[in-house]
């Protein structure tokens, strides 16, 4: 058997505790897939007396994890130790520069320098591989990269984030209310004590991003992508939405357009979205993530899985190891990183959504007084908004001033989203409308 | 860029033709993913008259198609002519002894003759992929092979033949009976003028045997795949089943399991199941194929798609064509076509179902007097089954010979399976029965 993969361990948090403890269980039968052992030279963590279940005592400690860059006798620098910037960015960079491999699970570190990583990584033909920066155990990097490598790809899009996944989907359940669902995930663990990079829709932004750019050749491009969250979210919209056939999902949307002047431009979209009861990702429930893509050979293909937790990402990392092993030449025998050279990756302008055609669910709080439903249905109609079905019912929320309320709930038929824009714009400080108006967009085929 | 892939194409059907478009269509973007051209070198098909509404002239013919083997200028063979045996094996077979890597959608030839053709492969270092063998176009083979690789994979599972599952979800949506949706989808062209090769399990059999040497590193044990179809399959049943809160599909199960002595031995059954509607699988309608494979680490991982059709299967085939043109080394550097060496895939013994615990559904067309469901219930007592449900109805099928009959329908509580068959044996032959019960088993966790 060919000489070991050696491999420098920085960050052992759950992951990096679940990549030692995946490669103590499954190592030889890691070896025989690889064609060689995966072997961990060397470790490093801010905290070495940390009890972390495994005895490690076994693997080489290195206080200072910016050494491994360049330590002899080890291939590859596998980075879990997170953050866009600081230590993890620095070590990436040193690491490919000394001629490392680099495995990382950092999926704001490589939305924002996941290209000049690439690029470094191309130039000094070592692999760069982040399997586990997206979707946690789901190979889908490797299958849009790989699997639907003979499409063009039309549309990537998917439910990327565990946390809003799991807090819909018990609404839905339960029936309960945003808040209590969020702060019982975040008592057994499923949510972080500050849920913002969750349920605002960034880490989901992030994931989406970089699968943007493999699915389409694209160089990466996070600023624009616009988020949207699922805070707003209330009881009401989750059984207005089931009442209407759909299931609401924090969805990540990417899709080529063309512009006013036939040119193409990217869309990239984090949001709650009303999936077709009879649409795969509608039954995607709990934690899971699941992503489909659309080739204009394959049709859509879906992958589905855990899209957090130490196991499922520990699979990801080895992986990515397990493919550089595999490979016997040098790192850049498994191509670019990002599919496509960085050099020959396109700069697409970012799509507007306002010509988006779609149906959408405007939620609103209002005032429970004659004329107000007059006021939205003008409004509606001066945006060029046509309203396919509308309800309004006495339960809303109280609000804190004790005036009586009503919710409306109205679907609109196809329309351009610029429209449904133009509507609410003239809404806009009307004393009739308690909140803002929730806008959730339609899934369409 | 460096030197194109040349490609020699055997067998210009509809797969055939879909390569070619495919390759016509997407081949600036493939050349930038794969940094390099896939080049068609040569083409040959029975017929060369054929119209395959594609401008053939283009390619260079070969009458011979055996010829390829040792025509200069072809990197790759890709056999597209099917057969287990025959032209195929014998192309496959010279392909690879004269050092050419080959590609193929064949699925039976991969189940019966995998393993010497891989071993041909792996001694003279070329690749042998078959990704379009199993789940048409979805890159199930690379998400087991790779993107699972880091796991010891302990089930593997799922809908492996569109036709079924196309009769099986159209009888659902409509409530009609097998044979009325089986004419239709044969009149659609969804199913062959003889079926058989589909609706009795024989084609998802041999992509489960192929599916499970990847997943476990065993042989391909391809005979003993117990395999049961759909033709028996009523109305009754999937209004049953529905009633119950399950799907009936047909699925492939792979899984190692111990004996009774404690060694590993290899389960593989093709099989109608019922599966609980809260499962991914029970959501899969229509031609589409879903695989789930079960890793120690990653948990449940689901691949889902077209399982069939030419842009799809297309679309595996040329990512296939693109694996190896990405590696500039020889074909041996993506791996072992098995993801291990044949001389180390595992020679794991078949597995009996008698012992496997679960549910059944059973389901009885019997005489329509006095004393049968006694007889059915004191059966199922003295063969240790434990009924958990049962329906007695009078609305069953018409026998030939005009006598009143009525259906039973029961599901057992979780018991070893060779209960239900000793219950059944003591049935056999009892003239209460107008036919022969229909056992399917339910998807447990």
């Amino acid at each position: 058997m060919a000489q070991p993969l050696r491999i420098a361990l920085a960050g052992i948090g759950t992951v990096g505790a679940g990549v030692i403890r995946l490669l103590e269980a499954n190592g030889d039968l890691i070896a025989r897939r690889a064609g060689r052992r995966i072997e961990v030279a060397a470790v490093s963590a801010r905290d070495r007396s940390k009890d972390r279940g495994i005895a490690m005592d076994r693997y080489a400690w290195e206080d200072d994890m910016g050494a491994f860059a360049t330590r002899e006798g080890i291939d590859v620098v596998v980075e879990l130790v997170g953050g866009a910037d600081g230590p993890a960015l620095t070590l990436a960079r040193n690491a490919i520069a000394h001629g490392k491999s680099l495995v990382t699970a950092n999926k704001a570190m490589i939305a924002h320098h996941g290209l000049a990583l690439a690029e470094a990584a191309e130039a000094n033909r070592v692999a760069l591989k982040f399997e586990a920066a997206v979707a946690g155990g789901i190979p889908v990097i490797k299958g849009l990269r790989e699997g639907a490598a003979a499409n063009a790809i039309e549309r990537v899009y998917g439910i990327l984030n565990g946390t809003c996944n799991y807090i819909l989907s018990t609404m839905e359940d339960t029936g309960r209310d945003f808040a209590e669902v969020l702060a019982e995930a975040q008592a057994k663990g499923f949510a972080e004590a500050d849920p913002s990079f969750d349920i605002d829709g960034i880490d989901a932004a992030h994931k989406l991003a970089i699968l943007a750019s493999i699915a389409f050749g694209t160089r990466i491009d996070f600023a624009p992508v616009a988020a949207t969250g699922i805070r707003r979210i209330i009881a009401a919209d989750i059984a207005q939405a089931d009442a209407l056939g759909y299931y609401i999902r924090l969805l990540g949307i990417a899709e080529v357009t063309r512009d006013d002047n036939g040119a193409h431009c990217l869309f990239q979209r984090v949001h709650p979205y009303l999936v077709p009861r009879d649409h795969p990702l509608a039954h995607v429930d709990g934690a899971t993530n699941a992503v489909v893509a659309e080739g204009n050979f394959s049709g859509r293909l879906l992958f589905q899985g855990a899209g957090a937790g130490d196991g499922p990402t520990a699979s990801a990392v080895v992986a990515d190891l397990i493919d550089i092993a595999r490979h016997t030449g040098d790192g850049n025998e498994i191509g670019a990183p990002f599919s496509i050279p960085v050099a020959e990756l396109e700069n697409m302008r970012p799509a507007s959504a306002e010509r988006r055609v779609g149906k959408a669910y405007i939620r609103m709080i209002v005032a429970d007084r004659p004329g107000v439903l007059a006021e939205i249905a003008a409004a509606m109609r001066d945006g060029g908004v046509s309203i396919e079905s509308l309800i309004q019912k006495a339960s809303a929320p109280s609000p804190a001033d004790g005036d009586e309320t009503v919710l409306v709930a109205l679907v609109t038929h196809e329309g351009p989203e610029g429209n449904v824009n133009a509507a609410l714009r003239l809404l806009e400080g009307s004393p009739s409308l308690i909140e803002p108006p929730l806008v959730m967009h339609i899934l369409g085929d």
